[in-house]
Parts: C-alpha cells; sequence; structure tokens
C-alpha cells in the first residue's frame, strides 16, 4: 500500500514467465546439523561417521532444510511480491543429496494461474522450483502454490 | 547392526498400517519468528501488527517450519525404521494455520509399498502424514516418499 514500492500483483505474474535468484546460498556443515538436531535427527543428517556408512557417503542435508533454502531464495527470487499465503505443493522431488559446501541458486517459472472463485481480490498461481548447485545439478525439483493479491482498483 | 536394538525394516511396514505420535509439539511464538527470519521472511510470519493486517489476522508459522515439525514427529514415531533416504513428497496441503501455542501430533500411513527394481537390499514406502491440532483439526496433509532398508539376510 505503500506508494513508493512497486509491488508485483497476480496481474504482473504471466505463465511461463522464468526468473532466478540474484543470490547463491551457501550450505553450510554446522548448520546442515544444527538443522537437523531440531527437525530431522537422523544419524546421516548428524554424525559424519554414521554419514560416510549411509547410502549417500557423507553428511546431507534435510528435505526439511532443503524445502527451507528453497523457500528462503524464493523470497530473494521475489521480494515485492504480494504474498498472501503458501498453500503447499503439487510434489516435492529431492534429486540429489545437498551436502556442505554446495551453493544452491532457484529457478522459477510460472505453471498455472487462476483467479479465485469466491474472493475477487485473489488468486492462486502455481509455481516451479528447481534448486540448482555449483555443478548445474538440479538438486530439487518442487511444484507450489500461492495465493497473491491482485492489483487493487 | 546392534543386536539389542530392534530396528523396523521394510517387511515390517504393512500398506494400510497406522500410527500416532506419542509426543506433541508446541509450537512456540518466538520459533515461528525466527524460524521465519531465517528462512522465509514474509511479514506475517515476522511482525504480529503485520500478520493482524494477513488474512489470517494473527501470526502463523512458515509452511517450510510446518514441514521441519511434520519431520521432527515422524522420527518420534518411527524411531527405529531403517531409513535410507527421503526422496520427497507427492503433494502437501497446508489446511488451516498454525499459530503460536499451537499443539501438534502427527498420525502417519501406510499407503503403498514396492521393492526396489535395481537394489536388492530396499524398498520405497509412500506414507500419509496428518498433522493435528489441539482441536482435533487437521492442519497439514502430505504424502511422503522414503527409501527404507529391507531386513538384512
Amino acid at each position: 500500500m505503500t506508494p513508493a514500492v512497486t509491488r508485483a500483483y497476480y496481474e504482473d505474474l504471466a505463465v511461463g514467465d522464468a526468473a532466478s535468484s540474484a543470490e547463491s546460498f551457501e550450505v553450510l556443515r554446522d548448520e546442515i546439523v544444527a538443522f537437523a538436531q531440531r527437525w530431522d535427527p537422523q544419524p546421516f543428517h548428524l554424525d559424519e561417521a554414521a554419514a560416510r556408512d549411509s547410502i549417500f557417503g557423507g553428511l546431507t542435508a534435510s528435505a526439511a532444510h532443503v524445502f527451507a533454502i528453497q523457500c528462503r531464495l524464493a523470497v530473494s527470487v521475489e521480494p515485492r511480491v504480494a504474498l498472501l499465503a503458501g498453500l503447499g505443493n503439487d510434489g516435492l522431488e529431492l534429486l540429489l543429496p545437498t551436502r556442505p559446501g554446495d551453493r544452491l541458486r532457484l529457478t522459477r517459472r510460472i505453471l498455472e494461474k487462476r483467479e479465485s472463485k469466491t474472493k475477487p481480490d485473489r488468486g492462486i498461481v502455481q509455481i516451479e522450483h528447481e534448486l540448482i548447485n555449483q555443478r548445474g545439478e538440479i538438486v530439487c525439483r518442487a511444484v507450489g502454490r500461492v495465493m497473491i493479491a491482485r492489483r487493487p482498483g
């Protein structure tokens, strides 16, 4: 509502539009462990020795941690979007492990959009997100749904 | 591999089986804000005043935070399962907001299982998770896929 800030509304997102995060996110060993201690205490997220014996052969970030990184980078792609709510996702695939020292960036593409049937001030947008590491490999692909305000007036 | 610990393997999970977390998880205001500051800095997760003006009318936990709580409670439901890897999900729906003071518990049900086509030591299990608040309302429903070790020998 502040006139000086240009907001991005439902009308500003076009199906097919793609964008990438300007910044990348560095995945830190200590944060992998701290996140897992609180949220996903599996040995292969917590302990180097257990992780060496796992199918990954080393420490990896929790799925919840990877999703959190995706959310953070999504905000950096679209800091001005008039987001009303996240609604969840229509699938999230962990394609490769995320490891200490990885640098992730995010690309997103608008898949679909529709106006709300009941509320004229908002619409639902379906967005594909890909997290890409420093080698150009896609480590996570997800299709999310968000509710975005329509342009007022 | 420690004989004193009874592990749960792929063979021990039957399609249709349901289980619930013994513990519940209390959602704390300060953790909602701290999680959002790091991972999902949206005004309605960070700031009481902005949250009051949002469609939720008050602070709510980030989708990433809700998923993290689900992961944590999933470990408490199945602490002994021979989990090899999380593979992602086939959908996650945020049905109601999660607010400070909520107490969440988790129920899970095995939807499907199949042996790996290429690796005889593992199988893929599809699991439905429901996070339920202190009023018995389902706040999040998700269908995850995990890789679980088959019983050795």
